[in-house]
């Protein structure tokens, strides 16, 4: 038999939640769903390339846990509740113990968060996870990065740079910080915050390129421009003990893999935010405004410019 | 910039076809998509990883086809109407000749079928291509494989074992038939027939593994056996010109790549099915029938078993 097939009856296994709305899942050509009345179907797919983003040697646990954290991600961005997810899986060998760890992770969170395996493949070939991630939103309701309205603070949820840190510790050849690497290994999706911001943020985004490159793009769609104070951008306890602040502030202005939300919503909104957070459990902070014209300006306390020593995160092996 | 923000503008100027059901294409966090009421939602995901779906030095343009039909064929086995598709491409480098060319193909097929690329990311990685199809399908109506019964007649679209021809004649360091390639290289997936078969087939499986390897995964979801006539099934005539009979029949039996549908059907739907096979342009061939038991007999024209050299294709580098 193919060994393919042993691989697609160890994964359907354990294919996360069980859902009412999943007529056919994991087994045949195609899944067969059904999206609730009124509702839009939101869809996000990524891909984690070993090598290029997580580390050689990463635990099989972790890349499950993050292939499927950073699709949800996607879906915390655009407000959506997660619902289904299909997973593309290359492996160069039959490893049942790697599929195992792997599934370990990978289901965990499917669990936390409700979402159902509904089929996908495996295949033969370099180490690669594709996943596409499937939810929900009310019609017109979604969070978009193009509705950023001058005037709006900028928020985060969470603190920034620390996944960005322990590729830094271990680039250097240093001991990884455990809470730091917990933070690259097994992000959370912020997708409870996401659905508590509909109906008041205007724009949102999730920051996986690092805060700057990410409210880039949400001035270029919004078509306005960002303020942002560095000195205020939230940060760990274990990034300020281990990074002195100039190294600091670059890793959370420039750093990825954050996979906090960035968003903006009008001074209307404060009340409301801080509930958000208080009920979520997911400290979100101002961090900037959003003004006319275009670009985002960074500063420091003292109001003089900021410039990152590089834009974006361009991934640990670039 | 991001090297990954130029590919993307080159494929979102090229998404394919535009659709009212799109609310929100490439560049958010995730697409926006209207399911229409009534209908429910398939989806289908597959890889094409270079060197096991596909041998180095395949042009791209035919990869970026195939990577997209091996998903439709998928759709077209549940008897679903394609609608979008998203694309995880994994680049080795920035290479805007070969996506060019790669988006030519790909493009190409979702025009011709009206799929919209809706979304997606790239990144950096050994060249694997991962597309998830979506369509639908009137609730309760998907074809599956599980539906087979007793007496059925079984079909099959198209020709068999050209694709695997090709390959072999590759392997063997052979001149490769242009017809036979074009067959490898540019599957053309049964979408109409799939959709033609609502109501008429019982079962329906693409063929991506090899006919007995296909045709058995119907009898298992079923619980049903299989007989079926070796010398019955469909050749073209560039296959019945460049191999003599018993390698044809392993390639036609054994041999993967085809995306043609194997379906099964009653007696009852054998005038409708001429008439399918007359509305689509695909001829349809049957091959055999769905008893009572389990497992796929295959015999030749003499009633003597048959007995392929192996039972399933193994992609071509296996």
């Amino acid at each position: 038999m193919d060994p393919e097939f042993d691989l697609i009856a160890r994964i359907r296994a354990r294919a996360g939640s069980a859902r009412d709305d999943v007529v056919l899942g994991i087994g045949d050509d195609a899944a067969l769903l059904q999206v609730p009345a009124g509702r839009q179907l939101v869809v996000a797919m990524d891909t984690l390339n070993a090598g290029v983003h997580f580390p050689d040697g990463t635990a099989p646990a972790d890349i499950g846990w993050k292939a499927l954290a950073v699709n949800l991600s996607d879906l915390a961005a655009m407000g959506a509740l997660p619902a289904w997810c299909t997973l593309s899986l290359s492996l160069p060998g039959s490893d049942p113990a790697w599929l195992d760890g792997f599934l370990d992770g990978f289901v965990s969170l499917a669990q936390r968060q409700r979402v159902a395996l509904v089929g996908g493949d495996t295949t033969r070939g370099p180490l690669s996870v594709c996943v596409a991630a499937h939810g929900f939103v009310d019609a017109g309701k979604a969070l978009r990065r193009d509705g950023a309205r001058a005037g709006d603070g900028i928020w985060v949820t969470g603190m920034l740079g620390d996944a960005a840190a322990a590729l830094a510790q271990w680039r250097a050849g240093h001991a990884i910080d455990p809470a730091l690497r917990t933070r690259l290994d097994r992000p959370d999706p912020r997708v409870a915050t996401g659905q508590a911001l509909l109906g008041l943020a205007h724009a949102c985004i999730d920051v996986s390129d690092g805060l700057l490159a990410d409210l880039g793009h949400v001035c270029t769609a919004s078509g306005m421009g960002a303020e942002v104070r560095i000195d205020l951008l939230p940060a760990s306890a274990a990034l300020r003990s281990q990074f002195e602040p100039r190294a600091r502030r670059q890793l959370q202005a420039g750093g990825g893999d954050d996979y906090e939300l960035c968003f903006t919503a009008p001074a209307s909104a404060d009340a409301a935010l801080a509930l958000v957070a208080e009920d979520t459990g997911v400290a979100i902070t101002r961090i900037g405004r959003i003004v006319e014209g275009s670009g985002v300006r960074a500063c420091d306390a003292d109001r003089k410019p900021w410039t990152a020593s590089r834009g974006g995160h361009q991934h640990f092996a670039n």
